[in-house]
């Protein structure tokens, strides 16, 4: 490769301010220092809780579209992941904040909700480089703030801290570049109108990334 | 559901004799007995691997195709059981009986194998239902031989005892139950030319399951 620019830095570098209003976002940091809003976080994990079904179906779709079984592995390890502890996190942590069932049930699902379920099963039907420019974004953008609070994050409360523990640290690292080197690899052999779709579904999920963190901080 | 039989039931009884015959090979009382013949189980594993990647294939493609985040869970921590424990297995036995890379790979695949690939990779193309009747084949049909043989498995060598544990205890029956529970649910709404469709593909699964044991006492 030598000083060739990777596929995925090109998208990344194509969603521009965007990207960075992502990673940089103020949710994060009162998130990491333990200070947010219960409110806020409430709004914000029971949305998040609501397209962990879809993006599952975004997952398994891409490892069942992978091109070997060593592309497929880490997929299924990862959906082990969040289908397990990441998902005991909600659970936990709706109790922790007196969420009950009912208040879950009841609240409608915000517009970057509704868009974010749609693009990830709308991906899911597309093509293998779709599904990945979706994961790459959500995952990748997530590891990126992850990462940067992490220094400041402190212990406690377990809302706080396994939210960033689960988008940071080794593991979540290797699946960031396991999902990045697929995405890179797929590029290789893309046509001119598979990039400008890829892209498309990139900036998308970016979009709707940033739209999502703000409505945490809007009273439904 | 009172006295009704299950529809899982129904496809087993439609198995009948081919049924008795997979889950009372010989194969699987010489594996349990620890007196299995080195080559012959060398050359099982050699091509039960061969198809690995097709099942991850048709299991993920289930769990995408699954109607709810609760039905798609137990099918994601098991795609992160045969692609973690159960690959190692694999790669330590190859160790074991002196199986090296170039000894695996220059064995051609056998019919049955041929013919599980196809049926794999055809049924995760195929209808939700269809994809069922394939895993609930293979591995209820595990699951059965494995029960009968576990009171009689020696604990050494790992070759036997580990492949045994893999298909027989809590677990792997949690497994069974919820691939079963999704068909028969499934079976409720099926029309009769769907039904059709899950029988054939259940019989042709258990008919390739015999063949594969058998191909086993086959000089390759």
């Amino acid at each position: 490769m030598g000083l060739q620019v990777r596929f995925t830095d090109e998208l990344r570098s194509l969603a521009g301010a965007k990207w960075e209003a992502v990673i940089n976002h103020r949710f994060t940091d009162a998130l990491a220092a333990g200070t947010i809003d219960r409110d806020v976080l409430a709004r914000y994990l029971v949305q998040d809780h609501r397209f962990l079904d879809s993006f599952v179906v975004l997952l398994s779709s891409m490892v069942a579209a992978a091109p070997s079984l060593a592309a497929r592995i880490p997929g299924c390890q990862f959906l082990a992941l969040i289908t397990g502890r990441e998902n005991t996190y909600f659970e936990r942590s709706f109790a922790a904040l007196g969420v009950d069932d009912a208040a879950r049930e009841s609240a409608p699902d915000t517009a970057p909700t509704v868009a974010f379920k749609a693009l990830m099963r709308d991906a899911a039907k597309a093509t293998y480089s779709e599904m990945l420019a979706v994961l790459v974004a959500a995952e990748w953008s997530y590891q990126s703030w992850g990462e940067r609070v992490l220094p400041a994050a402190v212990q406690e409360p377990f809302t706080s801290r396994e939210w960033v523990d689960l988008h940071s640290g080794e593991y979540f690292g290797s699946v960031v570049e396991y999902l990045r080197g697929l995405l890179d690899e797929a590029a290789a052999t893309m046509t001119p109108a598979e990039r400008a779709a890829v892209e498309v579904r990139f900036l998308a999920a970016v979009d709707i990334e940033l739209a999502f963190f703000d409505a945490a901080y809007e009273d439904s």
